[in-house]
């Protein structure tokens, strides 16, 4: 079922699903996109007493889980940014984490009536429950209906 | 030369150079971790009228000038988030991108006499120099000196 903007109401919890992640993925990310040793080697004296994921990396399969279960590909118009992005506890080797969306806050656009906003809060928990990532996504999504009273589906 | 804590002072602006984006790499980061239609399909109707970078990939990118030219990996120590991430154009394929970072502000830890937290500003643009991100970033780096005055160098 196509999710439009009219779907997304404040209060809406989605469960997002989880997802692990091993030393050799930390590492091949962290070599490309954020090589400072405590991502890359595991024999650094790290500061977090042991190697760590990039945040970014954390985001990016966050993201993975949001596109299969919160995004919906046919009615998302991308996104205006995020705010307050924290990573309250370090992400390790073979942590699985569960993901969550929260919707916060939602509005018509008055430039462009075909969208609206969608302000979510996105969290990722590790297994004993400790939250390793928070975020607050702006999306824009396509409407149902215009403010004419057409429906686009 | 190292930089420590006391070496980012508010003001201080760091050009930490440029890369470019193709169209393969844009489809190979999306099909792994962001694939919505308009960052992997060239064929999709796309809301921005073609293919465009996930944020998500342009932030890794632009972690990587970040690291090779304003992060120091002997005293970075990690961050707290990022505020106020905002991608107000989108990335497209062949376009190259300059990074600058801009230090806002920098306080001591209370907590942690061993490092202080800077707050920068990251910014983006491409060719025709319209910016493509902005975020502001919360670093832990260590200090040069301790409060009671040891020298760490």
């Amino acid at each position: 079922m196509t999710r439009y903007f009219e779907d997304y109401t404040p209060g809406l919890v989605v469960d997002c699903g989880s997802f692990s992640l091993n030393e050799a993925e930390i590492i091949a990310f962290a070599k490309e996109y954020d090589p400072q040793p405590f991502h890359t080697d595991p024999s650094f004296d790290s500061p977090y007493g042991g190697l760590i994921a990039s945040g970014w990396h954390t985001i990016s399969l966050v993201m993975r889980q949001l596109v299969d279960n919160f995004v919906d590909g046919q009615t998302s118009l991308g996104a205006a940014g995020v705010d307050e992005v924290r990573w309250p506890r370090p992400v390790r080797p073979g942590d699985t984490l569960r993901v969550r969306a929260t919707v916060l806050e939602t509005r018509r656009s008055v430039s462009k009536p075909d969208r609206g906003i969608v302000r979510t809060l996105i969290e990722a928990s590790n297994d004993p429950g400790d939250q390793v990532l928070r975020m607050i996504a702006i999306n824009f999504v396509r409407t149902r209906t215009t403010p004419d009273g057409v429906d686009a589906t």
